[in-house]
C-alpha cells in the first residue's frame, strides 16, 4: 500500500518535537488534556453520559465540574442519581443535568422526578432509527445554535415535551438549523463516558460515531473517557497533537494507533516510543502500533493517510487532580 | 461498492431459516453454543486467561470446567488466584492451571509457588516481539501437536525452564511443528477471557487476532468470553452459525455485525431480526448493524465479502447454567 520503505525507530521516552515545517504547517491540531478534558479554551462544551454504571469515581466528578453543560442519555440519569450512592449521597443535588433526553422508557420515575424537581430539561424523543447518543448530540448542537431551541426550552412547558415534537422533533429542528447556517458552526468539546467497555456492538456503534461525525458534524470535538483510557480520531493528514508535560508525565501510559474501520498507512510519526514511517497498519494483518507511547515532551506529529483512532491510557486519580487544578485556576472561587 | 439494491426486512423475533442449496453447500460451519462453549465435541480445547480482573462470576467455572487444558497468560494466573479471594477460597485448588507462560514479570511470587507446588507448567518466554497472548496461542498449538514440547514437558524440569530457550523458544518449537506438518491440522476451540474490555488498544491488540489467526492458524477456532458478550470471526463467503433453540432462547440478547478492519458488503443474511441484502456496511460511514437478533429458531446463515467480527450479548447467569447441563451430559459423575 506505501509506496517508501517501512520504518520503525526506537526513541528514548522523552524526545523534543521540533516545530520544522511539516508540523507547524499541518492541517489539523488537536490540544488534549486542556480543551478536550479540562475548561481551558472550551466554553463550548458538554458532557454527555450514557446509560452504564459510572466507574470513574474521582474523575467523574472533576469531568462533570470541566464542562459547560451536561446531558443525559435516557437510563445514564439513573447511572448519574447512583453514582452518588457508592460515593456521597449528600453530593448529589450539586450534580443536576442540564438534559435527559431519549424515549425514555429506562428512565425510572424516582430518579425522573427528582432531576425534574432540580431544573432539569427532559426531553422525550421516540424515534427508533437514531440512538441515544445520536439524540445527545443533535440536542447538543441545538443548544449552542438554535435559539428556536434555546426559546422553546425557556418557556419551561414539560407537560408539553417543551413544545418539541416527541417522535423526531429534535432531528427536525437540527435539519433546520443546518439549512441557515451559511458560516462555519464554531467547535464544540465533547467529553462523553459510558460509550465504551459495555456490550460489545455498541461499543463499535461508539466508535462509529468518532468517524461520522466528522465528515457530519465536523464542529463537534468528541473524546471519549473510560477508567483506562482517552479515546479520539485523528484526522488523516498531519496532525499535532499537543499537551503540557505535566499531562503527559503524571496522567498518561500508553497509547495505540488503531485503523479501526479502514487499513491505511501511516506516513509519518514523530514523537512515539516507537516512531513509524510509510508504515502499512490493518487490523486484519494485525500490524497495529498498540503499547506505543508518547515521548515527545509536549507534543507529537501524526500523519497517517485515513483517519484513525488514538487511544491513550489514563490513570484516572491523577487525571481527576490534574483536571481539578485546570480548572480552578480558571474559576478561582468567589469572596 | 455492492451490485445489487441494498434491503433491509424485518422478522419476527423467531423463524425458521431453511435448509437449501445455499445453506447446505455453503463453506463455512460454526456451531455456537456447543463446540466453542461447551465440552460437546471439543476434545482439544482451551481456555486462555489474559491479565484482568475476572469478573465472570459462575460463568468462569463453567467455562473452566468445559474445556481440556486451561492456560494463564502470566499475570492471568494472578487474576485466577485473586478470583476465589471474592468467591470460594477452598475451591482455589480445583482449579490449577496447566500451563502458566509470558516473561513472568507480572507473575507474584506466591502465586507462582502455589501453582508449581499443584502441578502447574510455568514456563518462561522473554521475547518482547510477541505478546503473551501470542505465547499462549504458540503454546496451546504445540501442546496438542508437538510431540517434541509435550516430551519436553513430561520431563518435569521447572529449574531449566523444562528445556525450553527462554527467549523464543516456543515460537522456534512451533516454526519446527509447522514444518513437520504435511497434513492439516485438526481444530482446537479456544475460548479466551479479560481479551476484550481493558485498555483500549489491548482490546483491539486482542480482535486483530481474530482476523489474523484466520489466516495463520486457521485450526484454532477462537471465541472471546466477557461478562457481557461472545466475540468470534465471521469468514468472508457464506456461514452457516448453527446453535440449539434453548440456547438461542436463554442465553443470548442482542448482536453485531462488526466490519471492524475492513468496510464489506453484506451479500445476504437469513435468521436476523433484521436482515440485509446487499448491504455495504463500514465503521467510517457508521452503517453497521448493532442492536440486532438472531431470529433463526436453530441456524442462522451470513455471507459477506470479507470476515468481519460478530458479537453475541450473553446472559451470564443462563450460561453458566447452559454450558454446566451440557458438560454434565457428557461427564457423567463417576460412582
Amino acid at each position: 500500500m506505501s509506496k517508501g520503505i517501512a520504518e520503525v525507530t526506537e526513541n528514548p521516552e522523552r524526545i523534543a518535537v521540533e516545530l520544522d515545517a511539516s508540523v507547524t504547517l499541518c492541517k489539523n491540531r488537536i490540544v488534549i488534556g486542556e480543551a478536550g478534558l479540562t475548561k481551558k479554551g472550551a466554553e463550548r462544551s458538554a458532557l454527555i453520559i450514557l446509560n452504564q454504571r459510572i466507574s470513574l469515581g474521582e474523575l467523574f466528578l472533576a469531568a462533570w465540574s470541566a464542562k459547560t453543560i451536561r446531558i443525559c442519555a435516557d437510563g445514564g440519569a439513573n447511572r448519574l442519581y447512583e453514582f452518588f450512592e457508592g460515593y456521597d449521597v449528600t453530593l448529589r443535588q450539586n450534580y443536576i443535568p442540564d438534559y435527559i433526553i431519549g424515549d425514555l422508557d429506562s428512565l425510572k420515575p424516582d430518579v425522573k422526578s427528582y432531576y425534574a424537581s432540580k431544573g432539569a430539561t427532559i426531553i422525550c424523543q421516540n424515534s427508533q432509527y437514531s440512538t441515544d447518543f445520536t439524540k445527545c448530540i443533535r440536542l447538543l448542537s441545538l443548544h449552542y445554535n438554535s435559539s428556536t431551541f434555546r426559546d422553546a426550552v425557556m418557556m419551561k412547558l414539560p407537560e408539553v415535551n417543551h413544545g418539541i415534537e416527541i417522535e423526531d422533533g429534535i432531528q427536525d429542528l437540527y435539519n433546520d438549523m443546518l439549512k441557515k447556517y451559511t458560516t462555519d458552526i464554531l467547535p464544540i468539546e465533547v467529553l462523553a463516558i459510558n460509550a465504551i467497555g459495555g456490550r460489545f456492538d455498541q461499543t463499535i456503534h461508539s466508535i462509529t460515531q468518532l468517524y461520522k461525525l466528522r465528515s457530519t458534524d465536523p464542529y463537534l470535538k468528541l473524546v471519549y473517557l473510560t477508567d483506562t483510557d482517552i479515546i479520539l480520531l485523528i484526522p488523516g493528514g498531519g496532525t499535532l497533537l499537543s499537551y503540557d508535560s505535566e499531562f503527559r508525565d503524571s496522567c498518561i501510559g500508553n497509547c495505540g494507533l488503531l485503523p479501526i474501520g479502514v487499513p491505511t498507512t501511516i506516513l509519518e510519526t514523530r514523537g512515539l516510543k516507537w516512531d513509524v514511517r510509510n508504515w502499512d497498519t490493518s487490523i486484519v494483518t494485525g500490524n497495529v502500533s498498540s503499547s506505543n507511547r508518547l515521548a515527545g515532551r509536549k507534543r507529537c506529529y501524526l500523519n497517517a493517510g485515513d483517519d484513525f483512532v488514538l487511544n491513550l491510557e489514563i490513570f484516572p486519580e491523577k487525571l481527576a487532580c490534574y483536571i481539578k487544578q485546570s480548572t480552578r485556576k480558571l474559576d478561582p472561587p468567589r469572596i
